[in-house]
């Protein structure tokens, strides 16, 4: 796609403003929550925007759908190929499958089957491979991707998809005005850093008192540690349920934007991950799975890592596996 | 309040519009949700109007809200009392809360423990009766309203109540017409028949090809048999997992309303109900308690009795205690 120098960043505010300009019609305008016993449980205002009510389940959709529609048309016809455990994949796939363009989405044998499901559901040819077994996902992708013809759509670091992530923070900028918060910490749940960077440079232009925090997973906080290093740093040996931000690093498109703009970042534990989960259940009504719920939890549970009278929080996805969900319930107190 | 002849309906579209203006700024506009999976498994669009995204987790905020406002300023210091299961009682003793009106809430002493909580946290006094043992209900609540000087706020036959639960129809009417329906069928969760005369009253003037289709759960159908009958009818010995809805006769002021607007009413069993909790958490990442998941139940379960090519559901409460939302869980096939 585009060609970047350097001194360059990979995505503009413009391409935020044509990416919403295509998403419109496409996606939801989703809800900015708040809860008074949530409010008070955290000590300050709680702005919920609850992008697990996107279409397809997570914010995802809005890259998926950004970068498919900004294909040249004879592209598009030929296809698409995505690597995800996930979310991107179903985003991708429901985005590819309205515009009639075919889809294969490679994942581990061990994403979620619920994601698996979906992405098949929404018309996706899917393709497992073992982890971390001996097959080079890379390679198979780039096999599958030439001997079709289908254009490869990142995660995150493609300029298009952090635009259309970007149309989140749009939405933000505007629910936040309404809702009378003009100062806040935007806490962002992070993996690669498509969503933190694309909210951030909305904030930059229509929000310039919200500030964007990107949480992680503790032992996946790459970006928290690469934005002290000043360079982007690579995780150790860890595990986390939080499948959905699982990352090994920042992105190499992300981290320009997020070093320049964003605050510090912060990490929680699967435990309190699991615990925001089953506050979102109890005060907000809504499903969020726990990569999705790390910024509830920043909120919650890291109250003196947060500046200000009010916090807004992405809850990023709500696909989560019933069983995951479960495990979030029993740790609500009888 | 009103005095009332008996060729006059208790509530207009007048008050529901008054109602709406008390309710600015004070309640959330819903949204109404779609998700193609969904869509499919239904046969049909299917719309949510998502209620237990409302404050204190159900539309009964509405009318809590609405009724608590409407009081002149001298009754409104002397405080409120109300009789509910919990849905009600929460959202009377939230708006008493924020409108700094003392709130007495009377509760059977088998109501969900969530829901006793909840109306605690809001401030509320809870006064916990015996079900179905001995304790006359009516008269320790008279007695506690006299000897405090306090005003009944009645879950339905109220139509202060009644308009504030109208405004959600004003928003389905709205949104409808965005999502480019104008003939459906709108499924309506129902125990006294506030939430469905007030959304009957407000499509009748915004969208008249909207019409609302009572829901309750087996055994619980009085609404559906009293619309058949034409006149009121009382509900037998039953038992239902739906506490939310489970009310014995339809309202006096609410049925005369049922009657000149509603089709005909659908019932549907307990396990109905739970699976339509599950499919609200699978698809639409919302928690619905069961009582408000019977219109949904509907909308998969009793294809043939809804009419066209669209159906709106409310989803009309989210406050589900875990061990109950666990049970739906547990109802996702693997």
């Amino acid at each position: 796609m585009n060609t970047l120098s350097t001194e360059q960043e990979a995505c503009t505010i413009n391409d935020i403003r044509a990416a919403a300009r295509r998403l419109e019609g496409q996606i939801k305008t989703t809800p900015l929550l708040e809860a008074t016993l949530l409010n008070r449980a955290a000590g300050r205002r709680v702005l919920i925007k609850a992008e697990c009510l996107q279409r397809t389940g997570s914010f995802k959709f809005r890259g998926g759908w950004s970068a498919v529609s900004a294909l040249p048309e004879d592209l598009r016809r030929q296809g698409v190929i995505a690597f995800s455990s996930g979310n991107h994949a179903q985003g991708v796939a429901h985005a590819a499958e309205q515009m009639g363009a075919p889809c294969v989405i490679l994942m581990p044998n061990d994403a979620p089957e619920l994601k698996i499901a979906n992405s098949r559901a929404y018309g996706a040819e899917v393709v497992l491979y073992d982890r971390p077994g001996g097959e080079d996902r890379i390679a198979l992708g780039a096999e599958i991707a030439s001997s079709r013809g289908l254009t490869l759509i990142a995660p995150y670091d493609d300029p298009m998809v952090i635009a259309g992530q970007g149309s989140c923070g749009l939405e933000i900028a505007e629910q936040a005005r309404k809702a009378g918060v003009q100062q806040a910490d935007v806490l962002v749940c992070t993996g690669g850093g498509g969503l933190a960077a694309g909210i951030a440079l909305a904030l930059e232009a229509e929000a310039p008192g919200l500030r964007v925090r990107p949480v992680e997973p503790e032992g996946f906080d790459d970006v928290r540690r690469s934005l002290i290093a000043g360079h982007r740093v690579t995780n150790g040996e860890a595990e986390t349920i939080c499948d959905a931000i699982e990352t090994p690093s920042p992105g190499e498109l992300t981290f320009p934007i997020l070093k320049r703009l964003a605050g510090p970042g912060v990490a929680v534990s699967d435990t309190e991950a699991l615990r925001a989960m089953a506050e979102a259940f109890l005060r907000l009504k809504i499903v969020a799975e726990p990569g999705g719920a790390v910024a509830l939890a920043a909120a919650l549970y890291r109250p003196n890592e947060i500046q200000g009278d009010a916090v807004i929080c992405t809850i990023s996805g709500g696909n989560a596996d019933p069983a995951m969900f479960a495990r979030a319930l029993a740790m609500v107190e009888g």
